[in-house]
């Protein structure tokens, strides 16, 4: 068993901590953040999801981007003529109709919160990437964030009626950014980059979601530019039975040592219990799996990451690491941020057993 | 109107014309073939489905490619327990499993016919392309064919437990091919590929499908080596009413003309009628529409067109440019591959007016 440290602060980040930017909203949740070590600062992309203050069970609130009016509007449905189900409370769907979503309860963006000590975060009183186009009206979602070279690419999922894509951005300095491109066209999300070129060519892992048949497994595919993937191959899906038996998808971007990349991702249970996982694949052609645990090494245990807005969920996107140790910075119960430590060498040991020293 | 001279000899080539390659199998569809004209002769990469023959109504047979054992294989499935519904003559459902399906009905394969006349056809007795790997377990479908420079760049649907995605091949033989990669992975289909570089790119037409929200539309994408592709945007929807509401994809390969890339794309409404329609994309920027027809260019009007396998559906893949006319292949209900021959002046004049001399 991997030791996992919580940190006792946790939950580090929670939505009481957040101010709305929206008249007339509220934070719901502050939650799974991209991690970025930037000079002294440890930088937390946080999602953040607002949704309309709802006075009136009588009706839903749905909190959506204007592209042609460049604001954030509130459309009004009814609760009561039975066109929507809204048991899930992340979503609106319509009833009879065979997609996962109409709307979304909340509208997310991103915000960072910057911090010297790695566990007390200043959260910004601004957008650091607010929805403006027409691939996000919906929100964008559950960043990552991976340094190649000197630059910072942030990803993230878009959200609108043309479904979900994935988008990529780049920053220097956190302060401002470049739009880079649509990178997977919808339905994909949980992707994350490799830091650094395998034998020319720019990595990512994907989870494409199937409508035809089959599962929602994750891909890895490959890139000469990062602005255009494709050489996609199949690389893992859950199991059948067990923790991971619901869907799959890649947590953290892919952290080097010499024994290969480490990938902690989640997978949950049909009953949508979120845990995290990991997998190594091969330093020089990571299309392939040299081990994988059979064991989650984190799963919800604390009260913050078994209560809240969609509660079972630990859900990391991001790290920092020092030497031997790290940090993995983790959204719980879609609602707040924690943190947590862990040996890496204590993660490759149960991966590959006695060949590590 | 666009005055659309089908061939007298329709349909030129039916499944009967067809010997399947696969012992116990019979040839069901012969159709939605690429075109390629190379040297003298004009070449249909035919979609042929196979099915295995089956005589007990109590049972479903399904075809798969087994990559293990390097055969095509027949599972038995029981048709009395209620597990399946096969109500479309395409696919075997799973009952209560939110999918399109659990099965195909038939296998199908590329292989190719060739005439110097372009209506006579002799059809060769091998496979041009079989399933080979993992992705194609299913089933390959629907190939397009753009010549590029000296190659002829083939891409298809495959078809697997994986999902549908597209694979790209290139030949410049018709004897021989390249595998080159996976471009899209699932669900897409319906990619077509431009002829040539546009500032730089190349760029593709493909059909998303989505499950999370949305319409299962048209976008465009751009690559820079044909095997990535990426800077995916949203391009085209079918309409709210009328001949396109059900669904669209990209037809033909874009044909350049002075005006605009001209994409002759197939929609289908809610009833699965499919027509071809036509579009003009701007020629330094595709991801720019012209202009659209409102009104198909082509309806299934002739028997061959309403009737067979899977009636009321034309769908035009590949064609051959002469001058002016084009003569347009297309797979019919699902079943045999027709012919029609139309003016490319008489497209653009419907497309853009007067403007057109």
């Amino acid at each position: 068993m991997v030791k996992i440290e919580r940190f006792t602060a946790n939950p580090i980040i929670s939505p009481e901590d957040v101010k709305p930017i929206n008249d007339g909203f509220e934070v719901i949740g502050a939650f799974n953040a991209a991690v970025a070590q930037y000079n002294d600062e440890t930088i937390l992309v946080l999602r953040v999801a607002e949704r309309p203050v709802n006075k009136d069970e009588n009706k839903i609130l749905i909190p959506v981007y204007n592209c042609q009016t460049k604001t954030t509007q509130v459309i009004t449905e009814s609760n009561r003529d039975g066109r929507f189900d809204t048991s899930d409370s992340r979503v609106v769907k319509e009833a009879n109709v065979n997609h996962d979503f109409k709307y979304l309860t909340s509208l997310s963006y991103l915000r960072l919160a910057r911090s010297t000590d790695g566990v007390n975060f200043s959260i910004e009183d601004h957008a650091f990437v607010y929805p403006h186009n027409e691939y996000e009206t919906y929100g964008i979602e559950d960043a990552r964030c991976t340094k190649i070279g000197d630059k910072y690419y942030l990803n993230f999922s878009s959200v609108s009626p043309r479904g979900i894509c994935v988008e990529l951005i780049s920053t220097s300095n956190f302060e401002s950014y470049q739009h880079e491109a649509i990178i997977f066209n919808p339905d994909n999300k949980d992707v994350v980059l490799f830091p650094e070129k395998i034998k020319q060519r720019y990595y990512a892992l994907n989870r494409p979601t199937v409508k035809s048949t089959g599962h929602n497994d994750v891909w890895i595919s490959s890139s000469p530019e990062l602005h255009s993937f494709g050489d996609h191959h199949w690389l893992f899906a859950g199991s059948e039975k067990g923790w991971d038996n619901g869907r799959v998808g890649a947590g953290l971007p892919p952290i080097k040592t010499k024994y290969g990349w480490l990938e902690i991702y989640h997978a949950a249970d049909k009953s949508s219990r979120y845990c995290m996982g990991a997998m190594l694949l091969d330093l020089d052609d990571p299309t392939k799996i040299i081990a994988r645990l059979q064991n989650p090494i984190l799963e919800p245990e604390a009260i913050y990451e078994k209560e809240g807005f969609f509660g079972e969920v630990v859900f990391g996107c991001g790290y920092v690491q020092r030497g031997d140790e790290i940090t993995m910075y983790y959204g719980v119960a879609d609602t707040s941020v924690a943190g947590c430590r862990f040996s890496l060498k204590e993660v490759l040991k149960e991966l590959l057993g006695d060949q590590i020293g």
